[in-house]
């Protein structure tokens, strides 16, 4: 039984709960939190989308296809699919030789609003560049497009089929997740990403390591330790491209910079790297739909090991403790750390 | 602790899970069955707007104004915004000589995302008509027409305010809430709704009851009684104003008609009415953002108490096990009742 780890209150009564588990690990292993069950395995879907970029700039391919950090953050990304997400996407593509159509995530429209009016003003509908893994699905490209270049094989069609389990790409993707939280995935639950490719049950406390060592780059290969400074810079000079507009990992990203790295997945998960502090973060709430609570227990994580003075304090405070505004603009209640998460603080 | 009545699978393994407590009573407040807590005082949201639009009917306002059946009820509504119930709620306010700026729900972007699109590309905005509450305000203030009126007062100065709990249209309408569920509203929690009345903090148990008496009319004043007879006879006969294209509510009184009546309410509130069986029902999962798992629950009570035929069971069959696709259509999961809910089979 995990413990409730925030409330949702309304007008001082609590509302709402969510139950979930937390895992605070260092490089080797060496446990600075954990609550709730940290070893049962997990689908960290898009939370482990930097450890599955690895492949991009370890491989050669960020370099050989001239990437930007904008380009190379947007790897990384669960995006809004706002214009600027969507062009960057097309970017590396284009980069690589290839179009839109290579892209195997499928199509949405854009999970901001904003662009998704946008849109339909311009009387345009969505395509694969808006899907919010575009810019992942794109770095896969690249990986594959370089290999094919490598082996003098045609480059579309060596690509084609990138998100089956199986295929060069993503056998390489899969080996770097392996690598990084050193969890036997032939092993793991599998299942199907939103996206289309595999996501793989990884115990909590295992992700939480893998955050550690991409913090660091300790207990990884040179190249991927590599890979993971390129990584972290990259994200860090172009947060915006991570998420968007008022999203939680672009603020908070935006302000502490390479200090924190910390990424969103879907069904409740949230993984994180404190470099500062030689340590990972991965949180999985319960129920699989407490976004909001996901936020608010990394804002308290980050509080507790990463807030140095007052500006840092500022950012976090109206993240780890979230007025809920009615339709009319009151103020109706709150987001709030539960007694469950008081170990932290 | 409540039991974990819905689970989310992804290739055959648990993803995420929510727990939540139910009650199924009669209008006696004899207990069919309960799961979980019962007795804490949950927020019901919308869940209870159909006992809210018991003042349009018993008032004689809905006779007075000659609203349809379309109008009482897209009153018990939390509709998705499409053009049909915006226009809708728009002809109720005609009918009681007032206008949109009569609405003190305030104003979101349709919840219908086709119905948001739509305004996008007509290069609109939305006003209150299009928030998910319009057709309950709408009603609110034809009440307070009435009363008016009666009084001999100017309509749209009397109905100001009406969203304040002291207000004599909101005193009316808790009024109709208390008499229902048997809750003494003024020693409940009480907070603001999304729309900016109060909500009121009621149990599971006394939600049930209120539901059991709305679908039989027993334990309710006359006029209170028949009321509940116009609003479930107008309920069957425009199932699409409660809800919307596609929705859970619309689909299963489009099929069931008047033998079930169903309300979902945010924060993973639902409630019910089961009139042949003489039962009501109230759902809330624990975590207020499973709006998946309450429609799972809510499928399950309606398939074990109200399914009658194959033509039912084809109905339920797809509400009880929701296949989860992905962006390219792949079916990857589930979401199906947890081993707490097989006490209901």
């Amino acid at each position: 039984m995990n413990p409730v780890l925030v409330n949702v209150l309304r007008g001082g009564a609590v509302e709402s709960f969510h139950r979930g588990a937390l895992a605070i690990v260092d490089a080797d292993g060496a446990v600075h939190t954990t609550l709730g069950d940290v070893d049962r395995p997990v689908f960290p879907r898009s939370a482990v989308k930097a450890l599955q970029a690895l492949p991009l700039v370890a491989s050669g391919a960020a370099e050989h296809f001239g990437l930007s950090d904008e380009q190379i953050a947007l790897a990384c990304a669960s995006h809004r699919g706002e214009p600027l997400h969507a062009a960057t996407a097309a970017a590396m593509l284009a980069r690589a030789g290839l179009g839109e159509s290579a892209l195997e995530c499928g199509t949405h429209w854009p999970y901001d609003e904003a662009a998704s009016r946008q849109l339909a003003r311009q009387r345009k509908g969505p395509g694969a560049l808006h899907n919010n893994c575009s810019g992942k699905h794109a770095g896969f490209v690249c990986v594959g497009c370089l290999m094919a270049l490598q082996a003098g094989r045609e480059p579309a069609e060596f690509v084609r089929g990138y998100v089956q389990p199986g295929h060069p790409v993503m056998r390489e993707i899969s080996a770097a997740l392996q690598a990084a939280t050193g969890c036997d995935l032939a092993s793991a639950p599998m299942g199907t990403d939103g996206c289309s490719i595999p996501t793989f049950g990884i115990p909590l406390r295992q992700l939480a390591r893998g955050f550690a060592r991409f913090g660091s780059g300790h207990g990884l290969s040179p190249t991927h330790a590599a890979a993971t400074r390129r990584l972290r810079q990259a994200v860090a000079q172009a947060p915006f491209m991570v998420a968007g507009t008022g999203r939680f990992d672009t603020r908070v990203m935006q302000h502490f910079g390479e200090r924190v790295f910390c990424k969103v997945g879907a069904e409740g998960v949230y993984c994180a790297a404190l470099p500062t502090r030689g340590l990972g973060v991965a949180i999985k709430i319960d129920d699989g739909q407490g976004a909001r609570a996901a936020e608010v227990v990394m804002a308290a994580v980050i509080r507790a090991l990463a807030q140095r003075d007052e500006a840092d304090a500022a950012v976090l405070r109206e993240l780890v403790n979230v007025p809920l505004r009615n339709w009319n603009g009151i103020e109706v209640g709150a987001i709030a750390p539960a007694e469950g998460l008081r170990a932290l603080s």
